[in-house]
């Protein structure tokens, strides 16, 4: 293990994270808040930090395996969630440490889960904030610092830990590149999203914030009510724009490139289109009732599985007061998550897809013992690594998962509030039902299960092995 | 498909069932029962279509592949439950017939979950019946017939569709004698507990239903309040055998043939001892306030351990009632289920010790990509068929949970009693939390819902895949 590296790395990351928060604190200058000092302190606390890592860990051994990009990538995301937590709490606006580092975890891992009573007592500058990390922590916290600087010549190990999804793809052959252009994609997004919400007659600092939650795939709101007050036009902008943003981005790649054809015949992409359109069309009829008008019915249907297939978190009613068919369907969405290569969370369409086609694999073996069969996924065959990992990834979910939920239970709460907390946090989507549904929140967990909830995020939005590899004794031995 | 070799032998496999009716039959005559005449019709009707099929379908071509192995076993099961179900039906104590289907499937896939509210108002020959049902299908109703005949020169493909478990022991060179030794065991181990049972003061009649119950890890109480009315000493015993009966029967196979050493060193053995001990160990401290006395909660604990995990589902405690945590174990208790080659249901203990070797092996192999690393399992390197098939039972084993999960959300019941339900019918348990509680029962379910959690216990018992390969058209084309 190359530790020199990975922490003089590290410094230079929190040398980016300390120019990232100057943005929150011209917002709180510009607004006249008295949230400044705490952004100052904030901003020494990450250049000091981060001074004194590059300074200590100068090495001329900038060689980086997959060892110390993994415990790179964990260390960036716990770091900068530990750092990004002090404005909240240094502003007392949070008081406890841990609900703040929470709050903020939620926001870098797009979760949008919040533990905030009432969240328009807030400071703008700290909202600011709060949404600005959905933004960063959608594309990735590394990736983002790798459009203006090659961290090694191996920079694609990093990125691959930081991306969701079981197969990364290399669009440009330099990391340096791939980051910047996929960068520019979700600025040129996020920049038209702002323009239709404004056009929509939302306020240039809401459809921001907005505008941050929904690329982000976040879903952290700034209103008590989330998306519920605002008008059908800016509803259905945000549908579209969650469902936008939880497409691969290298579909938007392929289409910047004019290789239409390619994109249109993804399989990953219209299964996502499927599974929104049927949930939607159950929902829809499932719901009809209660409201009795069907543009109503729609648009709130459509609106929610946008919300939670994309992992974002919006809400414009309480789906906990649906029929338990439509709730159902929502905790499946859950676990399936958006797709690969997007900045939405879940266990991905993709890897539902492989799992299906491997359940189908082995039904042809179970008759044929000896036919060998490859998998083939958008259009090319799948190498064995990848279906296996795969496999190994619902194992690790599945076991992450109901540890979680086990230790969560010691605070007593019920079956399905634990479970949807847990389905919700380590799915890094927000809302989940009962005690933690659209309309709650989640203060009403003890510190404790505050901390592991924490970690369910990142294990989450990391994809559990980097956090695993990252804690293993065995990465930080100095044999290499 | 050798349709004529299936379905000749599906004849045969009524005919057994007709004979094992008369157990029942020869009760209702003992006590002097109205069901004497529901039992005779269906003995009549198994008769019936047995030596029709076997007439009809009689065939020089007795070769079975796979595909015919598969299509016997769910058919076999599927019929079984059809024609067990007549005896409730006809002779009225159960009026609808979906509930008597369920109520049979409950018993042959050691479910022993009930639609009954009252089952003390039952006749005794159908309690019998019922339990009866627990005790063939807990060793599997194919590996009975194979004791008297072998039904083919590869009855091994059969016995694997019906065997619980990843790997299936060829205990002896041939299929009818690893199946009288298996049944020589059950016999063996079931007759020891009725006598512990009687010591304990049990009447006869009580004693042998709850060793069928046991023994197939079924659950089909006799009384209201399950075993809750008995003895310690009886609660005890019946921890115990439920325990002794979720061990891998191979390892009193070893026993007999006094290869100790290989039995005391199985892996699978002691982590299923392990996770008892260390789930009764938190349940007693967890409820340890609730009772106040110390063996009180370490007894209630030990018996509700041993049931959930061996998927028995007897109780002695409504655990409903209990906290959170003790709750939460049981339910992650009732998907690791027992070990493979036991009579008991769930995920099973081995699949569960692969996962977590198969999570071990992708971790080093994201750190180190191309090595290549073997699986070791008792002792011995797993092929790699067996590792990609656990990958694959559990990605379909949560695609059906989910599927059926979604499916049985029309009835509108709480996401605790939907998911319990499906937990406990799927992994063959029986009680569930809440609505389907140890203190309730199914038949607050509509008849849609009940059918769909019949066919559950059906996927669960046989492991899925045998089902999806009957059910696929392809399996039933002329063509070999």
């Amino acid at each position: 293990m190359n530790r020199k590296m990975v922490f003089y790395t590290l410094g230079r990351i929190m040398l980016v994270i300390a120019a990232l928060l100057l943005l929150p604190t011209a917002c709180a200058v510009y607004f006249k808040e008295t949230t400044i000092p705490a952004f100052a302190i904030t901003v020494a606390v990450s250049i000091g930090i981060g001074l004194a890592l590059t300074f200590a860990c100068r090495t001329k051994n900038r060689v980086i395996f997959a060892k110390e990009g993994f415990a790179i990538v964990a260390l960036t995301w716990v770091a900068a969630s530990a750092v990004g937590a002090l404005p909240f709490f240094i502003s007392h606006e949070i008081p406890s440490y841990i609900d703040a580092f929470f709050e903020t975890v939620s926001g870098f891992t797009t979760t949008g889960a919040s533990i905030l009573e009432n969240v328009e007592v807030m400071s703008k500058s700290l909202l600011f904030w709060r949404s600005f990390t959905h933004w960063i922590g959608g594309m990735g916290v590394i990736v983002f610092v790798m459009m203006f600087t090659n961290l090694s010549d191996r920079s694609l190990h990093i990125m691959r830990a930081e991306m969701p999804g079981p197969i990364v793809g290399k669009l440009m052959p330099r990391a340096k590149d791939t980051a910047r252009l996929l960068y520019i994609i979700y600025i040129v997004l996020t920049v038209a999203l702002i323009i239709l919400l404004r056009l929509g007659g939302m306020p240039l600092f809401e459809s921001v914030l907005h505008a941050f939650g929904t690329a982000g795939t976040g879903g952290f709101g700034i209103k008590s009510d989330s998306i519920a007050g605002y008008s059908p036009y800016i509803q259905w902008v945000i549908t579209v724009f969650m469902l936008l943003f939880g497409v691969n981005f290298n579909l938007y790649y392929l289409i910047l490139i004019k290789r239409f054809r390619t994109a249109v015949r993804s399989t990953e992409m219209w299964t996502y289109f499927g599974i929104v359109g049927a949930s939607t069309a159950i929902i829809t009829a499932n719901i009809f009732s209660m409201s009795g008008s069907f543009s109503r019915s729609l648009r709130d249907a459509a609106f929610q599985v946008a919300s939670i297939i994309t992992t974002t978190g919006y809400t414009t009613v309480d789906f906990d007061r649906w029929p338990s068919l439509s709730k159902t369907v929502l905790v499946i969405l859950m676990f399936i998550g958006a797709c690969a290569g997007s900045t939405g969370g879940g266990f991905k369409v993709s890897r539902v897809i492989i799992l299906f086609k491997m359940i189908k694999r082995e039904l042809v073996k179970l008759l044929h013992p000896r036919s060998v069969r490859v998998i083939r996924f958008e259009g090319k065959p799948l190498d064995e690594a990848t279906v296996s990992n795969t496999g190994s990834y619902l194992a690790v979910y599945s076991v992450c998962f109901f540890a979680i939920l086990l230790t969560i239970s010691v605070d007593g709460f019920d079956l399905e509030t634990n479970f949807t907390a847990v389905a919700s946090c380590f799915n890094n989507i927000g809302p989940g039902l009962s005690k933690v549904g659209p309309v709650m929140n989640f203060s009403c967990y003890s510190p404790f299960s505050t901390a592991v909830l924490s970690a369910a995020m990142l294990l989450g939005r990391l994809e559990i092995f980097p956090i695993l590899l990252a804690a293993a004794p065995s990465t930080w031995s100095k044999r290499k």
